[in-house]
């Protein structure tokens, strides 16, 4: 594949150069220019350098479906929708965005590149307060809160106010000042515990449905529950929070707030979807509430020297993953980049899995979307391949057709139509993935630390690579899943390369997990992942547990040297180095061992294990 | 004008005919033929008598701004979306629609028919309960509420569960089950108190928009408050409300409860926009989460025989308004007709005001919609006439222009440029109204009665007339106001005839009013009203006050009856039965008065009347 080849037709279009006089609100100037795009073509938009605000209220509106993210109608100042051969470059300029909008918005369109250019929010969509007290026995802790994070109590519950957007307390995270990380062991003191059963109904029980419901989508979590905290303010900025149950936080922490789960994802920085060709570099982004980028369906994407990080001494960058891959496919690139402080993943790459639940016809099905944030998703287009899967005989289909046409019906229930006849066999409640939407990967030369979660999410079945990477995570450095049975995030993995990379006290946070690790949500001995090498790299941890191996066949853990740093007290001194399970084919090899797990305690093989080798 | 032209051509498409196999749900089976109808023309569907279901989870999903209602993502079985003398027959059916959705969504499409078809919902938008304790001394009451209504109580505050939906308590009012009707002097006990302002707050003050924003819209409204009641739960279906601030409900009366206003306006039964020629007869809506009917930009609307009235024992049929028309225009007709029971008035006919929110050119102008409830709406199509208004001047518009274009931006912000130039002396904050979407309009042999809130509101300048109606309203039968600070509902009114109705004991909710009131928000004395006559109508009345009239120029009162029922309990003596301000040509001629009203009473003039006639 040629990645980019049009590029040579760039300049076919207007050179638009905005200046300052826009700078008080770019929105409307820009959006009223990118409106006549279609008749008068852009090549490229230019800005002097400075620094340019962006409000909503004359955004153009859209209703998105975002992947991962809540569904709203939004403004965007840049509605690239249809568009082919456009630059925007920043020259350095900052764009400070306010309240919830997206500032980079792409959709139907191909090659476009963002560069050069620093994106912020005036106010953060998430709040942050500083523990000043804890009190074990009454289960209280107390919070300092700052003038950057307005607040107000209702009802003994606290709610951050900010221009255009407030959110509750909601899921939330210790992290330390010092080390402006995420706090060592933060999982024994959060998430905070918001929300417990409520005790008091009447007739519930008489509610049925006919067909199948979610029931922790934002509209029916609060079935059955109620708020959990007392939040009392003890002085203005001063609040005292009531009846956690976890450990009381330490004093000196901050924890970092984004209200519940379902409703904080509402502005990532950049969404680009049904889109080939996508390039964005020289690109800083210090805050989003939602992902730095999020992008779907879209193919040949590459973001160079695309980094995350706080700004304005704020502990979070941006409140979810800083990239994020669905349904891509061609060349997906992240290298020299920064992903610090982001309150989830650097990067997860996968499909989606779709269920049928009605065979229309012979060469016809409707399909539901099981998860709320892939509500509206649409798994492919015309000629792309589909896979049937049964997970509980294998991760991988056991038919592939292709699709004719797929009719969308509501955001929960689609009609696809393929080429050739159903199988025999097929069933309600077997899922579908698209078979040719995955990438060609490479995670190159980047830093990824201070964040909550992850580092990276790899479901690919086509080929990644992930090569002389910093990584500093509080959960798993690498994780490669088959999130079948929650997220509905498809991919089983095959053809990864791990190698030259620095794994520095990965999995602070306190889980219990290796700081590598592949795992199936389905209990059970199939093989979800295959052609595996782990060769080269660094693993300077303060815990035991380096690689967490199940499901998989083929696995070379090859030239690795593992260190103890130190850095933090040890938290699960019973763990072996690897652990397997339910695997074949697992290699170690010329690998460096300088920790403190003793010789016969290296490795714990559970399962059908067989040809683990050591070499 | 003649209506309905093109109905010969009726019998061009095919005729669709649905039978009982699709009764379970007949959802898909009615969407997918609908979405073909623009290649395979239908021109009837008919329904084989029976009893159809409706569920949304296969309906054809719209995002929808409906004037008057909440906004939002929704499904229909029925989307008439650029379809042509379409008529759609139930053949005496009935419709049983489950959860939020749009049971009629009528778009861009000209010559509609709906007939012979009763709507109704398994589960209502509302909930109901029968007041069986009171302690005014403690502030609490006692509802018994039934199994048709179930709830869970959630830090002490009810919620009311349904499939696909659930309300808090929110906006309410008492019925009188023995009348089936609202409660008589209802306004003593409710709107319960469910909302106080919050003490406890830092910083808030700091957060300043660049731009107005409407601080009683959903995402603003609960800043600085938290809920008032408390509820707690006695034994399984019976609940005591804490903390009411009016006076606690009588015995026996049932608490109609709605949820939250901004919130509780999701299904309207039928919504018909941007189209010129619908005709809905023998319809029955027993329930809607909304209105019966909200017509936007449309032309040429009859109605005939078109029913609002509960079922299953339920105290309300529409939880808002009847019948609702914003910017209509051509033959507006309501006849034959029932609207009982609803939670808002039997009508509303009025247009829009948009506020100038910026001059940006000698034609173009930037426009702010100011209610959330008319977001998204668009005032008018090229070559309509604007009419520029300064309400602080005048009712009327100070000059007229008509529409170039109108470019939509989002649901607050659109840019409209003119024909011709703007006066010179426009300024921001100028209003505008579309002059030519008002509609010759006629309500006639109607039964309005047991409904919350008025009969028909009149915002309409071109011709209307109200003839062989009964009203038994609990507030005003017919108001004609001037709606400009607060709903932003357009038009003076002009050419009213109101003849040979009778008014049975309204404004029996309590509140202070005439029985037809004209009322303007602007407190000036500027003429608003113009060409009314009242004449040979019957009042039979409880109380004293008929008529209020304000800000009108030339009214006729004549061949009226006025007669005390004695129906309930006199709440307002000290009111004359006439009440004028600022207002000129008022006459009154060979009406009848047998009320309790002492001759030097009759009528109150208050400002700088002059002409006011007795003959």
């Amino acid at each position: 594949m040629v990645v980019f080849s049009c590029f040579s037709k760039i300049n076919e279009g207007e050179i638009i150069i905005f200046n300052s006089s826009i700078s008080k609100d770019a929105t409307p100037a820009v959006v009223s220019r990118i409106l006549k795009a279609q008749e008068k073509p852009i090549s490229q938009i230019k800005f002097q350098k400075g620094v340019y605000h962006f409000y909503p209220d004359k955004g153009l509106e859209q209703f998105v479906y975002i992947s991962n993210h809540c569904d709203l109608m939004v403004n965007t100042p840049f509605p690239i929708n249809g568009l082919k051969n456009l630059t925007i470059d920043g020259q350095g300029s900052t764009f400070i965005f306010h309240g919830v909008m997206i500032p980079f918005l792409i959709d139907k369109s191909s090659n476009i590149t963002v560069k050069n250019l620093t994106i912020d929010w005036a106010d953060p969509f998430h709040s942050e307060g500083l523990i000043v007290g804890r009190d074990e026995k009454k289960k209280t802790f107390d919070m300092q809160i700052s003038e950057t994070y307005p607040y107000e109590i209702r009802n003994g519950q606290i709610h951050f106010i900010k221009p255009y957007y407030e959110h509750t307390l909601g899921q939330s995270i210790l992290f330390d000042p010092e080390r402006k990380a995420i706090a060592f062991n933060t999982e024994a003191y959060t998430g905070i515990s918001t929300i417990k059963k409520n005790d008091t109904k009447a007739y519930i029980e008489s509610i049925v449905y006919k067909y199948e419901q979610e029931e922790r989508a934002p509209e029916y979590k609060y079935i059955g529950k109620e708020n959990n905290l007392f939040v009392e303010e003890l002085k203005p900025g001063l609040v005292r929070v009531h009846n956690h149950k976890k450990q009381m936080p330490p004093l000196g922490m901050i924890l970092v707030m984004k209200g519940e789960q379902g409703f904080n994802r509402v502005s990532p920085a950049f969404r680009v979807s049904n889109t080939n060709g996508f390039n964005g570099s020289n690109i800083n982004i210090h805050h989003a509430g939602g992902m730095g980028i999020i992008a779907e369906n879209s193919s040949d994407l590459i973001l160079d020297n695309f980094n995350i990080s706080p700004s304005n001494g704020r502990m979070v960058s941006t409140t979810a993953d800083a990239t994020h891959f669905v349904g891509c496919s061609g060349k997906v690139v992240i290298k020299n980049s920064t992903f610090s402080n982001q309150l989830d993943d650097a990067t997860n790459v996968h499909g989606t899995y779709q269920k049928i639940v009605d065979i229309l016809s012979e060469n016809q099905i409707g399909v539901r979307m099981m998860h709320h944030q892939q509500k509206g998703f649409v798994i492919g287009k015309a000629n792309d391949t589909l896979g049937f899967v049964r997970l509980e005989d294998s991760f991988f289909p056991f038919k592939k057709v292709t699709i004719k046409n797929i009719e969308y019906i509501n955001n929960r229930y689609q009609i696809i139509t393929i080429n050739e006849k159903f199988p025999g066999d097929l069933r309600e409640g077997d899922l579908i993935e698209n078979l040719d939407n995955y990438p060609d990967l490479l995670i190159q030369n980047c830093n990824i630390s201070n964040n909550r979660a992850r580092g990276v999410l790899i479901s690919n079945p086509k080929k990644t690579v992930i090569e002389n990477n910093f990584f500093n995570t509080e959960m798993e450095a690498i994780l490669v899943p088959v999130e079948s049975s929650y997220w509905f995030e498809s991919g089983n993995a095959a053809n990864i390369i791990i190698r030259n990379n620095v794994f520095q006290d990965c999995q602070h946070g306190g889980k219990n997990r290796g700081v590598i690790r592949f795992v199936t949500d389905d209990d059970n001995e199939n093989i979800a992942f295959k052609n595996i090498e782990i060769i080269n790299n660094s693993f300077k941890q303060f815990d035991n547990l380096i690689l967490e191996i199940s499901n998989t066949d083929k696995l070379e853990f090859t030239g690795n040297t593992i260190t103890n740093s130190g850095t933090f007290q040890q938290l699960h001194s019973e763990n072996p180095v690897v652990k397997v399970s339910t695997s074949k084919n697992i290699t170690f090899k010329k690998n460096t061992y300088a920790g403190k797990v003793l010789p016969d305690n290296l490795l714990v093989a559970e399962g059908s294990e067989e040809g683990i080798k050591f070499r």
